[in-house]
């Protein structure tokens, strides 16, 4: 499974003492741009060829905190592929530890304001090739 | 039923021209500071008392996107009220138009790591008048 | 002068309990588009006629940090206006105590990447009237 | 001397197709932390020592932005040692190109509010070692 490394920042953690709650869909976005760049189609390639995603559901549950310096990774799955979407599962672990998971719905849009359209036929087949079983 | 007024800033604004994702929690966040605010449990005195809340869960729909210098209102209301939790629903509007729903479970810890711990009882009861039906 | 008023989000305080530093760019940020809008010229209707400023300097001296809740102003006025730039100064005041003081040089620059252009008239005049003194 | 190897995210871009200004106070609060953490003295360690560090200025020059996806480096180095602070120097990088310079000064503080405290010898000692000529 493709895993993307990063470590919280200090600017990420709370009163808390951990990191606050929104910075979790900013791990998934890096992490989904990694993805799709180690898939052959990097988020910029996208953009030049005149497609974007845009989300329309995130879901996120949390079972414990990451803090400033950790070690973590977001795992990437592909949940599901329809004809103009996908939806991506994350998973925020810290060695073992399972701390957060995530899924987002992707809708493939034109960068030229035309609205949704079908996943690219080479993209889907990328993210096929990596469908959860 | 409770709104919290804000505008985008435009730090939050993304290259598509609408607000990055991860801002709606920061957006929810704020709201539902300010809604126990507004039931006369500020949450600086709920950290006082002893008690915080932690996020376990959170899902958001989007259906339109904001932009910076719109005006938008987060409308918030109670839609559960557990022993040692409550959940918010969200809805971030413009003018009378969704543009994205969201809700959020809240767990009560205690500030000094004793873990779980029921709702109190004057929370609870200002909570529980807002419950939506 | 002109103020613009706002308080601290819960997400943009750290571990040690008071705003993180980067927060300040984001508050004059904020503060210089209140600013602009009050005097007549919106920083999206630049945009519209074509005109962006680009920041060249900033300058933060910090004496205290600010906290959760607490009521702040940014107060603004203008250093200096030349031909292509012009400096504003930031106070962050909570109540009569100043927090933290800030400047920034911003360039006028053509949305269609043609670069430096003249501070355009009106705005120019505009930001006159309020230089410091 | 010291390199902190980044790459902007794509939620720190704005609509102006680069990074936003304040995101540069957190790439220096990053390399910050990793220079002390090479140095030997990790900010984690520093804080369970008691001591901790607090920005009382900071100064950033532009010179272009970064976008998305960019390769970029912050270098760093000393600038000045004094009783109780010290001052480091930050270029941001991409390839060859300096696209913004930057220096803070930070003040050793107690973690137990006791305010301004001497820079621990052995700290001392490696920033000394760096001092740029």
């Amino acid at each position: 499974m493709f895993e993307y490394a990063f470590s919280p920042r200090y600017l990420e953690v709370d009163q808390q003492g951990v990191v606050f709650n929104m910075w979790y869909l900013g791990y998934f976005d890096d992490a989904m741009a990694a993805f799709l760049a180690h898939l052959g189609h990097p988020y910029p390639q996208l953009l030049l060829d005149g497609d974007d995603v845009m989300l329309v559901r995130s879901e996120l549950d949390w079972t414990a905190g990451v803090r400033f310096g950790d070690a973590a990774v977001v795992a990437v799955s592909v949940e599901a592929i329809g004809t103009t979407s996908f939806t991506l599962r994350f998973e925020v672990r810290r060695g073992i530890e399972v701390t957060c998971r995530g899924r987002t719905v992707y809708v493939m849009i034109g960068t030229d304001g035309s609205g949704k359209r079908p996943v690219p036929a080479e993209l889907r087949k990328a993210l096929s090739a990596r469908l959860a079983t």
